[in-house]
């Protein structure tokens, strides 16, 4: 069998693969990244807010702190990333409005707009009339809001095209194969074995896989990280002329008690999202999670009865035990985690990539990926 | 150009157009059948029911004679078709449970079994907990239903590729192409020109245009047939093994004054329909429609939010003024009309395709199809 060898094997080529990848090609190192579908998993399902402030929760300081920076890291990586392609990164940088429908949902929005003060974030309390302002399709059932200057979204779909025309012009091999497992010599990981029986050698091995993280075969079981996959389903609209652009800014909405979001696009799309079930790896759109997402977003978006609906789709999130990712040395010298990202992985796409280059580079985690090792877990 | 000729041309090859075929090519007539995308439209939306009880609206007598000629013709058509192309017909005679939801729904049904029953129609009048017994799975809040045994489906998709067979195999010519229009000499229809300037010349020429009817050129503005297009929107649901088959009998129900209604297949499918719109030649699925379809499915099935939902498509039904089809003379010799079946396209396929056969071969409308003749609606 054919034996490669590379300085980095990068196992994964989603988002977070495909841009630790990029960023370490720019480097100067050499890297290879197995997938046997890059870029076409979860971070094609994605509706891709970079929601640090909006979807904050209490007592989760640390991964704020990574998702601000996140958030942050995003306008000039996205520049770098247009540089390079010529192609856009999907960024949008419109804000985010929270509404509440009802008056528990209202109660609520202020509660979490109290903490999100009281955290030194950027919020602005809206009324019913002053969120419709800013968007004026909503319904007018919508009770108050908050405004949130400084979330965003990306256009994941876009991110990925960029990203895998930027591992191509930066000299990253792409193999599409599927990993069978981590090579190990003693305690270090030395490479992989793909599925067609071949390996590829390299100095360091980095596991960006997502939802199959814990299944990542050659990880002695204690080592293993702990990530589930959560589907989620999503819907795809198109906003016909007469009703563009529908919404200007991302809105997130608990109407009834039940959180739905709804992303525009420049281009007429909206993107409605999410469900969210934990059924293993099945990725089949149920009827009952399609009915839930158009019953909340007409409800605070009455106008989504005339859109047209041109996509369903389901895909896996990788969670853990206390939604953060995992990030960095794994136990087995020379395999680096950059895992877990749960609900964060468009927002977190270029702060990971950072981390992990800048870990492989000199050998040492920086700072503000240190709460994120896997070794917070134990070991199993 | 090239010019073709044959003893008679077909206009569009959907399931009327393509059973027409079919017969006249079985009774040794040259036939040659156009349309660009033969069974592909109208004809693989549908759902199939053949329901001339269950759908039996007040003062429709004559429908109704055809509609129960329709059903009555479906099981020798289907053993012929089966015979000709060894592919199943798509037949299914499961019967037909038609079910309310609340209190009025209960009551609009009671009195539409009593107008059943007084035209002689086998029906019975079962209890909430009566049909729940023939349909398990059917909501505990259905309080009434109907059993109507001789209503049956047909899965159409099976049909549209049996006939496509089956005209194959008896010789039709099907020419992949657009009729421009209809050439006359004098008041006489000679033939038609195709989209690419060619032309078919026939003796005989029959439009079974459906929901285009009233656009079809070469026929003189007063002669149009008065056709218009209702959009309708239909779901297809997959049924997990572990629930199968949710459903034993086509499911009509009323829930909260909606209508839906629910067609299962022995594979495993479950469609689901259909809405009702009338917005021209627009064939997108909105959100709206769909939330409306899940939301009443739900209600009276709630194992639909446990479903695969695999398909969201939108067709046009050819509505004409009293819901009725226009069969036979057009008011221009040579010129046959087999269309505007609406919501009974499939019901009417088999004894559609023998009042039109009988009238090529006899130059006379059978009694079955003179109360359809296009002359009802006077000139325009």
């Amino acid at each position: 069998m054919p034996e490669h060898t590379s300085d980095v094997v990068v196992i994964g080529g989603g988002l977070i693969g495909l841009a630790i990848a990029w960023q370490l090609a720019t480097d100067g190192v050499q890297v290879t990244v197995c997938d046997p579908t890059p870029g076409a998993q979860t971070s094609v399902v994605a509706a891709g807010m970079l929601a640090p402030v909006t979807e904050v929760e209490y007592g989760e300081d640390d991964l704020l702190a990574l998702n601000l920076a996140g958030v942050a890291a995003w306008p000039d990586f996205a520049a770098r990333l247009e540089d390079a392609t010529g192609l856009s990164a999907g960024l949008h940088q419109t804000g985010t409005l929270s509404v509440a429908y009802d008056v528990d949902d209202a109660a609520e929005l202020r509660r979490l707009a109290e903490y999100q003060r009281g955290l030194g974030l950027a919020v602005e309390v809206l009324s019913g009339r002053e969120a419709r302002k800013r968007e004026p399709l909503l319904a007018t059932g919508v009770t108050g809001g908050v405004w949130v200057p400084g979330d965003h979204s990306v256009d994941n779909r876009q991110a990925v095209t960029a990203l895998l025309r930027a591992v191509e012009v930066s000299g990253v091999t792409l193999l599409r194969q599927s990993v069978d497992h981590v090579i190990t010599s003693g305690t270090t990981a030395i490479g992989v074995q793909l599925a067609d029986g071949s390996a590829v050698h390299a100095g360091q091995v980095i596991a960006a896989t997502g939802p199959w993280s814990a299944q990542l075969k050659g990880v002695p079981p204690e080592l293993r990280a702990p990530v589930r996959p959560v589907k989620g389903e999503v819907l795809r609209l198109r906003v016909p002329e007469a009703y563009r652009p529908a919404l200007n800014h991302t809105v997130r909405a608990t109407a009834r008690g039940f959180s739905v979001y709804l992303v525009p696009r420049p281009g007429g799309e909206l993107v409605v999202g999410a469900t969210s079930n934990e059924l293993g790896y099945d990725t089949r759109v149920l009827a009952g999670g399609v009915f839930a997402l158009l019953r909340d977003a007409r409800t605070v978006l009455p106008v989504t009865d005339e859109l047209e609906l041109v996509e369903t789709i389901a895909g896996l999130r990788p969670a853990t035990p206390d939604n953060a990712p995992i990030l960095g040395p794994s136990g087995l010298d020379g395999l680096l985690w950059a895992t877990g990202h749960y609900r964060n992985g468009v927002l977190l796409t270029p702060v990971t990539a950072a981390v992990i280059a800048e870990t492989v580079r000199t050998g040492v985690l920086p700072d503000l990926g240190k709460p994120f090792l896997r070794s917070r877990f134990g070991q199993f």
